[in-house]
């Protein structure tokens, strides 16, 4: 008889993150994630697809609420504020409760080849649904595209110091902060040293009486 | 007794193609490879670390190529400027001898999901190779970073194209079209609609006599 289980999701995510702190990513198997939570490995399986899903199902929901924050931007946003508010609505995710094995999900990424891999296509994966929403606002192509890894490069950046500082902090405050930066980065790029801020007038002066 | 194997790598890129075309990339063995070349499963493993490689080592040579471009640009030379630079010096790569297998090995890259995450991660490769070298120039971080990503983007578009049309021609002409797009779009992003542009003066007018 199969009954209800109340958050069977969150149970497997803290029993895996709980073996594999200790034993490592590879060395623990689903059926031993379901067993300390209780579950079946079939459970296990109904949650996620493959056991490095524990650490990335996260990065779905993220790509899904960006997806929604830019389809939901002001109309006639610049795509850098649609980007901006996407990022800073993602912030209900990053609660307190997430944080508790954010850092162990960082060590156990950085430590195997395959989860860095992983890790690399589900980022990928958030640019790209950044870069389609955008599109989808009639957004020229190669301005979503280089807006959604723009908006990327900050979202990165506030994750991580999110995840790796051992307190809990609010993640608004770093997504702000790492926005101001790449918009500050993109400015650079774009700035004085570009041709066009300052376009030599095909005219000859004014004349000045 | 091991004998030098003129082009070994050649060869084994030919008759890998060859039989992926014919068959599809799963259904081919890399010892099948090596035996339509003329040559050992061992000396296909001394030339490719597995058989996707077969498809992506080029991947390796041009983040080399883009790592170099950068380091050899000009002193001075604004990190746009140098990403280009650095584009168009790979230009000799995509000779007509790589454009036999070029659509080809888009197709069966389309085809297959495993296949098209290796690629993806190796464009991540690329932008990364673009901003290291960019970094070590002295580019601060997030500029390198995004100058890294833009670049990679007018460089995709560009050899999509090249790959996919069934005539070879010239790289050159698509790179420079395609990195000019995406200086556009780094204006576009940064362009009227953002505050730093024309800030509002702190001061009163200027008398004026």
């Amino acid at each position: 008889m199969v009954r209800w289980q109340p958050n069977a999701r969150t149970r497997l995510e803290d029993a895996a993150l709980e073996l594999f702190a200790e034993r490592g990513f590879e060395a623990v198997s689903a059926a031993e994630i379901a067993g300390l939570a209780g579950l079946t490995k079939a459970t296990f399986f109904r949650h996620f697809r493959d056991k490095p899903e524990v650490l990335f199902w996260g990065q779905d929901l993220l790509a899904d609420t960006f997806r929604q924050g830019i389809a939901d931007g002001a109309a006639g946003a610049p795509p850098l504020e649609l980007v901006r508010s996407a990022i800073l609505s993602a912030a209900p995710i990053f609660d307190a409760d997430r944080h508790r094995h954010a850092a162990t999900r960082q060590r156990l990424i950085a430590s195997s080849p395959s989860l860095n891999e992983r890790a690399v296509l589900k980022r990928t994966a958030l640019a790209r649904a950044m870069t389609e929403a955008l599109a989808a606002r009639g957004v020229s192509t190669r301005t979503a595209e280089v807006a959604g890894l723009a908006g990327t490069t900050a979202f990165n950046a506030a994750y991580t110091q999110w995840a790796t500082n051992p307190a809990f902090r609010g993640f608004t405050g770093l997504a702000r902060r790492e926005l101001d930066r790449t918009v500050r980065a993109l400015a650079e790029l774009t700035g004085p040293a570009s041709d066009d801020v300052a376009p030599p007038s095909p005219h000859e002066p004014l004349e000045q009486n």
